[in-house]
Parts: C-alpha cells; sequence; structure tokens
C-alpha cells in the first residue's frame, strides 16, 4: 500500500473516526484505525464495539494512489503523527513486516501497523426500513433530552433516549428515574412505518457532533439490534438498547394547582447563586416559596459551614395555591439549559409531586418532569 | 462594619488577592480572605504562608463607607458569590456573630465569617534597602529562568531562582541539576548595594501573573527571611530560601568543539514530533547526530512499541567536529521555548558533557545548560 494525501483533508477525517476509539480499548486491536485503499477510495474505520465509524475518501488530486492494501495503525499516535507533519501533503507507505513510513518534508516516521485481516467486521443492515431526516432537527432533538438519560447501569435501558419515529413527527423521551423529558418535532418525510428506536447516550453524544452545526440530511437506517446513520461520507453504526422502554406517559400529571412563569436566563442565574452553597452543603436541595397572593417566587438554599442564601427571581405570572416544595436546582438548571423558549411555565400539584416544565409558548412540543425531594 | 462596592472593582481585587490563597490551606482562618475597612480604605488580605497579598482600595464613589470594622471571609465562596451576584454594586454587612449579609438587586447572601483578631500578622520590612525595576524586565527575566527550577523537595535551595541586583543590571539563574537557565539584563536604576535574593518558584509565578501584561513600576524590599514587592495597589510579601545558592558559573564550559545554530521554530516543531513517540518509550531520550561534513543534523527517537521517527531540523550553520548525543527533548523544547531570538546556537564539547544553548545574537546575554543523557 503506497498513497500521498492531503494533510488537512486526512486531518479531518480522521478526527471523525477517532469520535469511535475508546482510550480503553478492550480487544487491542480497536485502538487503531483501519485503513483499507482500493483504487477508487480510501475507508477508514474506527470501533469501540458499541459506536463504530466508517469514511470513505474518494480519490482526487488530494488523494492520490500508487498501490492498494489495508493495514491498521496505533490511533492516537497516528493522529497526533497526522496533526504534526510539516508539510501539506503526506506520503505513505506499508514496508515488509507491516511497517508503515509516514513522511513529509524533512520528517519520517516508521510506526508498527497491525494486520487488517484480524480487524472485526461491521454489521451488515438491510435498507428496507431506511428514512431520512433533516441533521439539524435530529441534532435539536438529541440536546432537548439526551442530558436526562441515566449515567447508572443499574437500569440499562434508561441509560438510552427513546425515539419514536413516525411519518410526520419524532418523539424521543429521556429520564433517570429523578426527571425526565419529553420534546416531539414535526418532520417532513419520517418512515411510514412507526420506528422504535432506544439509542445510548454515549453514541448520541458522538453522532451529535458528526452531524455538526450546519443541516445535513441523516439517512437512518435501522437493523436488529444496530441502527446506522449515514452522513455525508459517514456511516455511523450505534449499538441498540434492547428491551421494552417504560411507559412513561402515565407520569406526566395532567392537572396543576400552581402555575408561574419565570424568564429562564433570570431564574437560571439565580439557581446558580444558590447552588454555591447547596453545592458546599451536605445534601444539595434548594426550597421554592411560591405565594401566589403576593406574586412573590423565592428560592432559598444553605450550607451549614457557609451560610445562606435568598433569591427573588423574577415572576411573570403565578396563579393557583401558595406552595412550598424543595428539588435538586442541578435538575432544574439543566431543564431550563435544555429549554428554548425565553420563559418556561413549572407547574406544580402537591409538594411530593413531580412538577413539569414546559416553553412559555404553545406551539413547543417541548414537557420535562422534575422529581422534588422529601426534606423532612 | 457596612460599605457599598462596585462589583468589578471589587471583584478585579479579589482575584488579586485570591492568588495567595492555597486550596489545602494547613490554618482553617487562611483560607479566608480578611477585609478591613477604615473611613479612607478598604484593606484586603489573603495568604498562604508561603506568599501574602495586601490591597489597598481607597474609598470613592464606587466604595462607599458607612460603618468601619473587620471580618474574615471564606475566600472560595466569597469570590464565587461576587462574581454571580447580578448588580453593578453590591452591599455589605456584618451582622451579630460575625454573619456577614452580601446584597445585590434580588439576590441575598449571608455568610459566616470568622474574628479578624485570629488572622495573622503579614511581616514588617524595613525599606532601607528598597529600590525600583522595570515590571516588563522583570516579568521577561522570571520567565526566562523560572521554569528551570527544581520540582523535587530534596534540595529545597534548588525549588527557587537566584537573583543577584546590581545597579546596572540582574543577573537570575536557576537549575533543578538537570538542566540551567541563566539570564542578565541591564537595568537603570538597580540598588546601590548589590542584593542577593533566592525567590521560590511558585511566588515567582505569581508575581509575574500580577505584574501583567503592562510595565507597571515594582518596587523591591528585601527584608531578612522574606521579600515585599509593591505594585501599583498591590503589596506582594514571598517568603525567601535561605542557604547558598550553589556556584553555578563554574558549570558553564568556555570551549566548545562543536557548533551548531538552528531556526527556533522548525527545531522546536521537531522536537515536537520526535517527542510523541520517546514520550511514549520508557527513557524519553532523543539521539541528535551533527554531520560536519554533510552540514546535515539528524534528530531520532523510538518506542519499541509504536516505531520510530527521524526528523532532519534545518541548519544555519554547522562547525566543528561530527557529533552523536543523547539528550531528554523536553529539556531543549523548555530552553527554545524561553529563548527570545529567532535563531539559537548550540555548543558542545563532549557526548557525556553539558551543552549550552545560546542566542543568536551576540548582544542578549541569556545561557543555558542541558546534561546530556548517557545511552549505553
Amino acid at each position: 500500500m503506497k498513497f500521498t494525501i492531503n494533510r488537512n483533508l486526512f486531518l479531518d477525517n480522521l478526527n471523525n473516526v477517532m469520535r469511535a476509539i475508546s482510550s480503553r480499548a478492550t480487544i487491542p486491536i480497536l485502538s487503531g484505525i483501519k485503513v483499507d485503499l482500493s483504487n477508487d477510495e480510501m475507508v477508514l474505520t474506527g470501533s469501540d464495539t458499541d459506536i463504530s465509524i466508517e469514511i470513505k475518501i474518494p480519490v482526487s488530486e488530494d488523494l492520490t494512489v500508487e498501490s492498494t492494501g489495508s493495514i491498521v495503525l496505533p490511533a492516537r499516535f497516528f493522529n497526533e503523527i497526522v496533526k504534526k507533519l510539516p508539510g501539506k501533503d503526506l506520503l505513505f507507505e506499508v514496508k515488509e513486516g507491516m511497517q508503515t513510513q509516514i513522511s513529509s518534508e524533512n520528517s519520517e516516521f516508521t510506526i508498527n501497523g497491525l494486520d487488517a485481516n484480524n480487524y472485526p467486521r461491521l454489521p451488515e443492515i438491510d435498507s428496507e426500513t431506511a428514512f431520512d431526516i433533516s441533521g439539524k432537527t435530529f441534532r435539536e432533538i438529541i440536546n432537548e433530552t439526551n442530558f436526562a438519560v441515566s449515567t447508572q447501569e443499574s437500569r440499562p435501558i434508561l441509560t438510552g433516549v427513546h425515539f419514536v419515529f413516525n411519518s410526520d413527527k419524532i418523539k424521543a423521551v429521556a429520564t433517570d428515574s429523578h426527571r425526565l423529558s419529553q420534546r416531539t418535532i414535526t418532520l417532513e418525510n419520517g418512515p411510514q412505518v412507526e420506528t422504535d428506536l432506544i439509542i445510548p447516550g454515549k453514541s448520541l453524544v458522538e453522532l451529535s457532533r458528526i452531524i455538526g452545526e450546519q443541516d445535513p440530511q441523516v439517512h437512518v437506517n435501522p437493523g436488529e439490534n444496530q441502527v446506522l446513520f449515514v452522513i455525508g461520507n459517514v456511516s455511523f453504526y450505534s449499538r441498540l438498547l434492547e428491551g421494552t422502554y417504560p411507559d412513561t406517559d402515565r407520569l406526566l400529571p395532567t392537572t396543576s394547582s400552581t402555575q408561574a412563569e419565570f424568564d429562564k436566563s433570570d431564574l437560571s442565574q439565580a439557581l446558580d447563586r444558590v447552588s454555591l452553597l447547596t453545592h458546599a452543603g451536605r445534601n444539595n436541595v434548594v426550597k421554592l416559596t411560591l405565594d401566589t397572593e403576593s406574586g412573590i417566587a423565592k428560592l432559598e438554599g444553605d450550607s451549614p459551614e457557609i451560610g445562606n442564601v435568598e433569591e427573588r427571581p423574577m415572576v411573570k405570572s403565578l396563579t393557583g395555591d401558595k406552595l412550598e416544595i424543595s428539588f435538586n436546582p442541578d435538575y432544574l438548571k439543566a431543564a431550563l439549559t435544555a429549554s428554548i423558549t425565553d420563559t418556561v411555565v413549572i407547574n406544580f400539584t402537591e409538594p411530593l409531586r413531580p412538577f413539569t416544565v414546559v416553553p412559555g409558548k404553545d406551539d413547543v412540543e417541548f414537557i420535562q418532569l422534575i422529581t422534588p425531594v422529601r426534606t423532612y
């Protein structure tokens, strides 16, 4: 195998493949990147078994092939070397014993490669039930739900986001059993058959980065226990979580006895300040008092060692019954960060029942649920 | 004690006092900042016993005093609270039991203070032997030497930079016994009597940050076992290292048998690349071959697991005997980073004798010494 490639072209694609490389690879060959070169294209593959990424770079004036072949190179070093080489173009040549020479200007590395025949094969997924969605929409719904997945392996199914794709909408829900986030966005050309996928949160983080800030088309190809996303020249494979996702619809309260509308950024800053003390204390709990008669909302937090704090966030409207409720300020802060409207409405029923956070605008289908904390 | 202060004014000064606060304070009261308020000024004090910082803020329209007094407040929280408070001005009031109320707009913190009478006193240093130097010069000489101090406590004296101030120059030297950096800069109005100070490297890091990017006048006030630097409204006290600094002049070779001049940035980048492999191997060593006949310099490094690398950095001139020498690439890299000229000249004697790195310009008095590594 011998080829010349433009350094920047190579680096951009390597950086994407690196998203699948784990620093704690259990199978040694998976700490490497596989490079397959034919006369038409180069295929780069990286995998940590949960996620696999395959990228195709077509032969062009930036990639010229002298002879074809395959090799696996140590991912982290390979990437660092390409990043630091001096020239515009790099020359690669695999020599005897899988020794791979990488040279550019006055610099020459010789790296021990591994046999590409020992690299695991990626799953084959047939494309009968494939469909396309907007990258921007997909990234948005990931950002609005993925933060709420569980990080505990005790209930593995909760470490993923539950997506239901329909012809005209996507619904996504995530919960760690203390809080929940559910978002529905309309789709133009969703799948004809309802498609139900539970995708691990960690896969979604990397997928969202590969989608990037633009709006590329994302081709979704669901398989038995894997799903394949194709975005431009990148194929992203993720393991699916198996099992039945809990029925979260029944958790959402349908009535409320106290309603408060807040300015999102004002409330968020007040929570930040209260957290300075609650994070220092033993139990990270803030008390919210809503005095519907005077129209005043009060947030209180303390740390026995440091002191206490009282905040009066702006209230845009406050109706219903007087209420005192205690909760983890981090959950409300995260809910506000995920919110996409300038104001949010919080609906309460009782001090020990979950409350909901919804947008201050009716046309956004987004509901978050937070479980309060019993303080006595 | 009760006062109102402009948040930004307070924050800028708190950030400077924070440089003296250790996260692992051994005496509990030193995890706090002392606030002393008279009718004329506020004095903020922080200390970790090695470094103490005292800042004076005069009463003005940005600092109005209602009643005077003293209190010690928990530094880290205090700073975070001031940073996150919403308003332009902050109102402070010390209430019963040293409870300190800090309020701004709709936010009100009550923080447990400590008795300022228990705060240690700063040393008194008489100003007989004081002198002034340029902040820019002082920061420069710190940057050029301080990186070479020892981080090992086995020879405490080597954890400081040895300064000799004269009426017309400063000479500073630091060494960790593997490498040495010595810089001399001319002064306009140095002390009349030669002044010899060994200042801990950690103090110099913080002092350099307080001097900042401008060129403030630095008033140097040497005491028995402390030195006081006054920069604007900041008084910076540092412990001095006691004992006799080794005679480093005798270490500097006076002859050389091989001389090579390199472009600093080209050589630095080549070392970066070689280090990718040497850092991965067991012994972090690079081999430099200088072929004075062909005029070629070659740097080689390897890691048995990953592979090997060969670099041919540009040589501006190469004279004297052929040479092969091995050394830690990090020491040469650090020497180049500290260098202030575009080219450097490296002078060698023998493969097992230290070599010097000097500027490519004659008028800069800067010499660095690096000890090679025996590889057989």
